[in-house]
């Protein structure tokens, strides 16, 4: 019976987990053990959403080790009918912190006594970046990820944070209001605060602010949480995962086949630019990973656009579509009441 | 004949100069304004050069102010047929800045003796960025920079920064001699260290650390220069301003008609995804610009291409003309001896 689990659990999987299935089912009561089963399965769930949507294309699949401890499984769609680009990562690893950089890892900044001057950490997390080809079908990101740190005198940190977010080149706001409800239902299971306070989060942080907009329409982002207890918060997280296919797939089989003008590919493709704006001069996690040494430069780009562009001066005529998302990207809305 | 120099002045600039023609003419003998010419004729002198290398193109010209105080004039030829997007920027800003701001515009970060707080400043350059169509045409990037601090007792602290780069998407060893060739021989009519100091400093700075490559094949760049005499630096940053014709010129006139396979095309457009990398992540001036209020973002994010690229684990093959180049932008060649 065991080997038949292990067997079903190898097929939801894109590929061996990095701690190996004995060793997650030999501390299967473990929230890291049970944490790592969940981005596995979230990895392979959206793999196989997205990839029975574009047919013709496959994903890639690398693992890969860190010198340092622990390693990963990139899924990559590249150049596919549907997809322009599509990639889904989970990363496992562990090792000991500075003080400083374990610091840095929370965004509260809270200090954490380390023993001769090490801290013994795990930070495990699936993320993911679709850019699809047809301008009417939207950009997606989420990312689900956990942390747990050593103190000297043995007590354990946790938190997680994530997000699942959405950034359209054109307004559908029927779309709009059907990625933010499934959120909203996700959290709502576990306390009615949640969802606007983490909708607030998501509009906050993907400010681009040299340009005055905010990547997308937003959707949900949530960092460094703590309580009410890793349990229920795991738990939480667990339904924010699972809403990523339901948010998303209905969105990419309406427009996928929809018909677009070389103007609005073109629209398309500056909107990409200040994707590759915001990841590069703010995200948080592209950054830390930029300067972390050890980490997969590859797997942290792979969030990038297949293609941009940058037009000098470029502004949409008023009352146009493109001037129409514009607006929505100044001043965030209320899509479910 | 006062009104005949300034007709003349008028033909070879873009714009009127920020500070007015008059004034300029009033204050002759200071070096802000003999700076601020400088960077009038270059602008001038670039864009008719580079104008006449593209037939059917225009520079369009815009002139902004800075509601601080100062402003600029921001001259963009885009989508021609020789260049994809080529930019020449000039600023002249002033005001106060805060004894913080004011130390970071140092890049040796030395601190400046405030009167209640503020320090009247001057900042003027010109800055420039080429993105030819051709992928055998190198992009080129120059910038030349003055900047003037008061502080409490009445003192002024100056200093001048720039550089002139190449970075080609293939390696013509034949090129790459005439550019360093031709800086070396600005630089030596001053003094005989100033070619392998600045030398390096551009293969230093142009570094993306996260992907082990420099930019470019380099050239010169150097930052906070403020000896050996005001006059001696002025000179100095005028053989440079007045050689990146000399530089670029001969590399666009020998190769834009260069046939291309749509293979090189891509692999132009991979490159211009690490220039965006580069100028997002680590240039100076752009996360300066980015971050300071008032700034002109338009004008900043200029320098980043028309269009780029990113494929995931993208590798050429052992041997190939892409290798080739990269191999070079991980081990800089002298190529001057």
């Amino acid at each position: 019976k065991e080997e038949e689990e292990e067997e079903e659990l190898r097929q939801r999987f894109m590929a061996p987990p990095v701690s190996g299935l004995r060793e997650l089912r030999r501390r299967r009561r473990e929230l890291r053990s049970r944490m790592e089963l969940l981005i596995m399965e979230t990895q392979g769930e959206v793999c196989r959403a997205l990839a029975a949507l574009d047919p013709g294309a496959t994903f890639a699949v690398d693992t890969w080790e860190r010198k340092e401890g622990g390693g990963g499984i990139s899924c990559v769609l590249q150049d596919g009918e549907v997809f322009e680009k599509a990639g889904v990562n989970v990363s496992v690893v562990f090792g000991v912190l500075s003080e400083e950089a374990a610091r840095q890892m929370r965004s509260r900044g809270k200090s954490l006594k380390a023993k001769d001057g090490k801290l013994p950490f795990c930070a495990m997390g699936v993320s993911s970046v679709v850019h699809p080809k047809n301008p009417h079908v939207p950009t997606m990101h989420f990312n689900y990820r956990y942390f747990e740190i050593e103190e000297a005198d043995g007590t354990k940190q946790w938190w997680f944070g994530g997000g699942t977010d959405l950034t359209p080149t054109y307004l559908n706001e029927e779309d709009a209001v059907h990625f933010h409800k499934t959120l909203k239902e996700a959290c709502d299971k576990h306390d009615l605060k949640l969802y606007p306070k983490y909708k607030k989060w998501c509009d906050d942080y993907f400010y681009i602010k040299h340009r005055d907009e905010r990547r997308g329409i937003g959707g949900i982002f949530f960092d460094d949480v703590d309580s009410p207890s890793k349990e229920e918060v795991f738990q939480f997280v667990k339904s924010c995962a699972k809403a990523v296919v339901p948010c998303y797939v209905p969105i990419v089989k309406k427009h996928c086949h929809d018909s677009f003008t070389p103007e609005e590919k073109l629209w398309q493709q500056l909107r990409r630019g200040r994707y590759v704006e915001f990841n590069l001069v703010y995200d948080r996690g592209t950054k830390f990973g930029l300067l972390t040494p050890g980490s997969r430069i590859e797997s942290i780009l792979m969030s990038l656009p297949l293609t941009a562009r940058w037009e000098y001066m470029h502004t949409p005529p008023e009352s146009s579509k493109e001037a129409e998302i514009l607006e929505v990207l100044r001043n965030p809305k209320d899509w479910v009441h």
